[in-house]
């Protein structure tokens, strides 16, 4: 059971099944009890090592949900966003999460779970800055990872740039919006961008082609940006 | 520093101010910085005791944002939903969240964030089966406890009972429903039924006047309940 530092563990019957599915990802081992076995489906290529519960325990702690399987994986690798944007060319509607200064992987997880759940098409995060413990994000996101991408860039301003020249309009969530968010349309090619706690950064703001608000009562100073970001892109969707 | 294993540590400015500012909250000693004093103004009747960071992450650990300043508080006393109840009797609109087999600690206190931010009115559990660490919650709700109530209740579905009688509509979120929320929209007097991951239970089901579902890709399971909860009451607001 020795492991590369940079493997992700991914446990639990729905999170391994979509790492299966996902050509992109490379699994390495798979751990299972005799009984999860009888209900999953593995890919021809993988013989599992049989496990009991006490150490799938050792291998992903007591708390997490393991249902009988765990998959040791490679990382993914960072996903293109040239390749994105040519995908979404033509599509009417699609929209795009931006986070910027969010450093709490557990919040990026959360994120790409909601992101999956609300029709996002890709989560863009700066490659400074933010977390690279990916088994951490993994978690979080319980099998989102496997279905949307998470693109790593050097840039966010510049990214912006970018997503703007491919037709997509900059959303930026501020408590300090003039305008609430819900009170006229979102576009329909949007990009969400998000700050963590204090906000996003002045340039990353600048780069935005709008700027609203979620209402919700000043007594609390914000909200967690997971759920902001949720709500946001429930705005956009329905 | 020896301390009653029943006391909370809440910490920061905002929720430590929110926390005094709360005639519920008996604070038993507060631990501050030099600085956080020059910052932050105490009632007359409590003396702080000074600290360094160190100090005060040893109380609270290093990752949690202090800003200087630690109140060691006794839990509140249960909140009285007749009371409750008694002061929105003529409310043209209000919100509650009920939250049945909620279990994790920060989903809870992460709600109660939300929940005040969107205008609900109390957040009711069951007192069997929820969590008892209220320093757990009292953390991810980042002051949000000394705004709203949180009541424990005996019987949830009694509970619902009651609040039918009282004028309130109890609107369950389940995943198997027909409808789609915001389809229709939320009834003035409203009351959100929420379940975790495995939904909330039979009897729980049973007792709401109707059950609506989020829209969502069907790839992921579910969302995080903290996140379908402020989506719903965003819903409402809205």
């Amino acid at each position: 059971m020795k492991h590369h530092s940079k493997d992700i563990l991914i446990y639990g019957k729905h999170p391994v099944s979509l790492a299966i599915q996902n050509p992109r990802r490379k699994i390495k081992e798979i751990y299972a009890t005799r009984q999860a076995l009888n209900e999953i489906e593995l890919p021809k290529g993988i013989i599992p090592k049989p496990a009991d519960n006490r150490l799938l325990e050792n291998m992903v702690g007591r708390e997490a949900v393991h249902q009988g399987i765990v998959a040791v994986c490679e990382a993914l690798p960072n996903a293109d966003l040239n390749q994105i944007l040519c995908d979404l060319q033509d599509a009417d509607r699609a929209m795009m999460v931006v986070l910027d200064q969010v450093s709490d992987p557990r919040n990026i997880g959360a994120i790409l779970r909601s992101a999956v759940a609300f029709g996002a098409s890709a989560v863009i995060i700066p490659q400074d800055g933010s977390p690279q413990e990916t088994g951490t994000i993994a978690k979080s996101a319980s099998g989102a990872l496997d279905l949307i991408p998470l693109v790593r860039v050097a840039n966010l301003a510049r990214t912006l740039d970018t997503l703007k020249k491919a037709d997509f309009w900059c959303v930026g969530l501020d408590g300090y919006a003039r305008d609430m968010i819900g009170k006229s349309k979102l576009p329909k090619r949007c990009v969400l961008v998000m700050g963590a706690e204090d906000g996003m950064r002045d340039l990353t703001k600048k780069s935005c082609d709008m700027l609203v608000k979620l209402p919700m009562n000043p007594a609390i100073e914000s909200l967690n940006v997971s759920i902001a970001t949720a709500v946001a892109m429930y705005e956009w969707m329905r």
